[in-house]
């Protein structure tokens, strides 16, 4: 069985509109990154959505819920914004059993050059494989439970609560 | 407790030499890597060669082997080339006990835009925290048993043997 | 005698802020682009202002009009944003004589792997040398005099007017 | 009537083969960069050869040559490596008349990131608009007759002769 990996847009996936000179969300670029991170591992991509996190509702993660619950996969990366990354995984945690799922995201857009979103996929789909069931987030080379993160917003870093 | 990074050189660290027009070795990228990786691991990165893994002597192993055994961290990163990287492997899981040690390298060099390279840095630092004491090595996006792979060299990709 | 550069701000020297998400400037990338274009150049470069060319009040225009005026240099390369740089170049063209003055710009920020910005900044570097007294827009490969050239916005491309 | 692209190799095209860690030559990345750099000029590219220049015979140079003059642009620009640029160059104005041709190449491969042949590409094509009948070399923001420069192996640079 290989690993289910969900697009919700953030940092990673977003793009420069050069007519209008501002940041949008097109597709996402997770196949091409796989691609020339040369890749082979057996993995299905869907994009649920194309969303800045701030602007994630309610009914949003209830979508990404089920759709955790109802794949066949056991193992799952989520790429997600990073401000409301951490109310995901809570929901996520408090709806899905049985499941390793990894959250992960980007500082820098990959169009931008970003070496972060980069090296974070990498670690999601590693640490995804190696952990137990349970929800986490990887961040900034670190793995955190879901009930021991919080986003550094003056910093822009990932911290665990204790 | 951190995790220590050893470097051996390898395609990773290549650069262009534009006097010349050919690829040689100059310094580590590891430092600038994991800062544009925003990583908040606690790791110390030390070179203890920058070779070509084709060029690496039965002595250049066992000074490897002596390193990683006499380093107090227990969980261990190594880039190398991959030519030889399954040979390397074997020494350090017949010379080595009781530590977690992840090779990983790239296809293309850093210094070119490799997106291997940082994706695959990210899966070794991964899995090198979440894997039990053994010797692996860490490529397009698996890890495998050091007793369990081979480069396939005309795909330029790593396989499982069974 | 050298070439001056003046930076003015635009989509060229445009940077990721990373905390709040948006686009932003800080310091201009020129001397960088110089650099890794191996240029020899003789230039001094001096930023006037840092902003986006629909914000550039006539003041601002009088500003690069007096500087233009004021410096020794005789061939001028302005770096500006694209939006109003046909308005700059009619300013210069009624209060400067004397003077070869190239303006150029980008439609992708340098900083997010730009390849129309050091395109147009070689350009641009390439016509003030080689061409009379007058006042030009550098963009997409063409050298427009100031009073035959638009911008066609739904393109993002510059054209001649007749 | 547009401009000719000639094309013949140098380190502007060169590659890194992952499978065997060397440089090598595929297909020209011209159209590529042209692309990215938004040109609206109107070009013909066609590949001469794709050779190191200090691999280029007195029948490679002959063959540049008789292109040169045969081809109904008199506004050429040709892409070439550095080493025996010069070269070809004093053959080209012993054997072309009429013709505005500017010769430009890089130090760093295209495909590695180069900002110097970007760069080299907007200037050759804007001075090969401006200048009059001649033969040039575009390098490092200067052009230079073809008899009044050489290149320094040491810097990597080129200089006027006087």
């Amino acid at each position: 069985m290989g690993i289910r990996i969900f697009v919700t847009g953030g940092t990673f996936d977003k793009e420069y509109d050069e007519l209008r000179g501002r940041l949008f969300f097109k597709d996402t670029h997770l196949p091409e990154m796989l691609k020339l991170a040369r890749s082979r591992l057996d993995v299905s991509i869907r994009t649920l959505m194309m969303i800045d996190s701030l602007e994630m509702s309610d009914e949003d993660r209830e979508l990404i819920v089920h759709q955790c619950e109802a794949c066949d996969e056991t193992r799952i990366v989520i790429t997600h914004g990073t401000d409301t990354m951490a109310d995901t995984a809570a929901a996520l945690a408090n709806g899905v059993a049985g499941k390793t799922i990894v959250l992960t995201g980007a500082m820098v857009p990959y169009a931008f050059g970003s070496s972060d979103g980069l090296f974070n996929l990498g670690s999601a789909l590693s640490f995804v494989q190696a952990l137990p069931h349970g929800v986490y987030i990887a961040m900034n080379g670190h793995c955190f439970a879901w009930d021991n993160v919080v986003k550094n917003k003056a910093l822009g870093m990932f911290e665990s609560l204790w």
